[in-house]
């Protein structure tokens, strides 16, 4: 169901022949409101795609139709050809669904560099636009994905309206998003600063929060429509934990489905003076690639989770420092504690607490370990 | 040669038992004089282990009569009884010698979290003092090896003088240092503050420039000791020249000795605004896990290249940006540019060059690819 889970949204997946393998690669997914309220987040890159330049410019009005999205290939670093093939995408989604170019956005994804076969592309387009239906959410989940070994959706089902989503992404997550395409559709009725607010408000606690290998895209894209075909209006509150659930789900599926990783990691940071120290420490520990190697090999290696926190100008006393693996305070003041051995790292799943002991904020990053498997693949990837 | 190629110097290395391999894991280097003059450049991780914390404070007056260095353990995070085993290393070395515990330098390398076997310690220092000799530098650049493959030194002969030094490191080598201990001497005379400018002008653009896995230790010691033996003093240029000459010499051998790692990978960034620009875009590139396993598979990826780049603030238009990779210039303006087939990637030595073509600076950054090596030996340090 996903992103036709709320009403007034039409979604399609089909292999348009962009992916050599034949697999599935270009989706659409169209509002048929009677809202055509819109948001979106994009990569804080510098580098952007021009998928990624258009879609924000399209989206000053906080209104769209249609969203089309292709893997297979990211039309980035493109030049303006890549330019001009992003229009001719989104004039032809317009011209195939009965909407306005500019109020259709525009998501591409795979190797950077590599211009589209357009033809394929438009072709696909067509294609897509006639097996456009309301149970097509799941077609276009599938059609998005590139390295993802499984297609993400999540839905929060409320009283009279739903928040459902659609995401890709397994590598190059990191802050200010990841290689990731995510869309978000409502049938609750919400304009464009609510939906802005909600989105900006859940991603920057979701998305912005995982750091799978530190290296951040050039066409992340989080889009929120809404359709407002519920005629219910939720409170603001409401609104944003439902997007912020959906946003959650879809964030935890990413970790899980990270490139080569065989753990998930969850950094949580408590004790900190700021949100802003605890999130900065996250991401420190969560970026160092010894600490993810021990953890790989299942060694609850706190020296390494230290080494990371000083390098950070957060607020915390070198002598005062105590870290927890999976619950064992393995590191107290700074100095060994309890038996590492203690520390039981055979499961999947790894949480490292960082108490920095210096006040009351706290923040969790969710990352990987690094794996030979992820080397192999990132080594493998375009060739 | 290393620390005993100049005049003045006495050193040695000896197995005191520390490893549990046996391997030689205890060094000395003893300053002769006339001069006692040193200077010293400490890691910028904020959780420093107890030899940094000591060796700083005894560096004040910036005089040393010697160095006492063990492999084997890191006296790092092992809270106030760590503090006290540094204390009695420079003890018991100054009594061994002849100095004052307070001329005496102690560096420490290894496991973190973990406190030194203090009586082989303390032993293996006094044993260490009945085998000092002018032909001792080779023992003792051995002696302080972790899981570096070979040890490493260098020495500059200048009319009348001499710089020589010996390095230890082959991982989390990062800017402000790495796991890396390095000793320098001269007999050149030079007092403590042209010794002090010398020293941090080579590092900042050696040892600083060096970023393989982008982590920082907390034990990283550079030091460098005159004993003025020679009798010439060499003016602030030629000295400085010669100290950068030796610091370069040991920081491409730490390089190319980074664990796991099958490629030297030098990023040069050019045209930059400032050299502050140039080196955070050489940092970035040499820090993404990306663009390092595909080096490592010989995939001339300049897609992640754009993509690091754009994560910086440096001054530049991403759509003029130039990307050349073993000279093959496979990005102009921010798009493909000559075929990426043409770059031959298959040496161990590859050149990443970025013009940012917004400016004269300029700074080259060395770094490693990511490896299933790296992963492995990362993952099996301690166990």
């Amino acid at each position: 169901m996903t992103v036709t889970a709320a009403r007034g949204f039409l979604a399609s997946g089909v292999a348009a022949g962009i992916k050599e393998s034949g697999d599935p690669d270009l989706a659409l997914v169209v509002n048929q409101g009677p809202s055509r309220a819109a948001a979106g987040v994009f990569t804080s890159n510098r580098v952007q795609a021009a998928p990624v330049r258009w879609s924000r410019r399209m989206l000053a009005d906080r209104r769209l139709s249609a969203v089309v999205l292709n893997s297979g290939g990211a039309n980035a670093c493109t030049g303006p050809a890549g330019t001009e093939d992003t229009r001719l995408m989104a004039e032809r989604t317009a011209r195939a669904v009965g909407a306005d170019a500019h109020d259709v956005a525009v998501c591409s994804t795979g190797l950077i560099g590599v211009p589209l076969p357009m033809d394929r592309v438009t072709a696909g387009i067509d294609t897509a636009a006639g097996r456009l239906s309301a149970d097509g959410g799941e077609d276009a989940a599938v059609a998005i994905r590139t390295t993802d070994s499984v297609h993400k959706t999540a839905v929060a089902p409320r009283s009279g309206w739903t928040v459902g989503g659609m995401a890709k992404g397994a590598g190059m997550l990191a802050p200010g998003l990841a290689t990731m395409l995510v869309v978000l559709t409502t049938d609750a009725e919400a304009d464009g600063p609510a939906l802005d607010s909600a989105l900006r408000a859940a991603v920057r606690t979701t998305f912005d929060r995982v750091d799978s290998d530190g290296c951040m895209s050039t066409n992340d894209t989080v889009l929120l429509l809404s359709s407002g075909a519920s005629g219910v209006a939720p409170d603001d509150k409401e609104f944003a934990e439902a997007v912020h659930a959906v946003c959650l789900d879809l964030a935890r599926q990413l970790v899980a489905d990270a490139e080569g990783a065989s753990k998930e990691i969850e950094v949580a940071v408590v004790g900190a003076a700021s949100e802003e120290d605890a999130v900065t420490v996250g991401r420190s520990v969560a970026r160092n690639n010894l600490l993810k190697c021990a953890l790989h090999g299942e060694d609850p290696n706190w020296g390494r989770v230290l080494s990371a926190i000083g390098t950070t100008d957060a607020d915390f006393d070198p002598d005062r420092l105590d870290v927890a693996i999976n619950g064992v305070w393995v590191c107290r003041d700074g100095a060994a504690a309890e038996p590492r051995d203690k520390a039981d790292l055979s499961g999947r799943r790894v949480t490292v607490t960082v108490d920095l002991r210096s006040g009351n904020d706290s923040a969790v990053i969710w990352t990987n370990d690094l794996t030979a498997e992820y080397v192999h693949e990132n080594s493998a990837y375009s060739s």
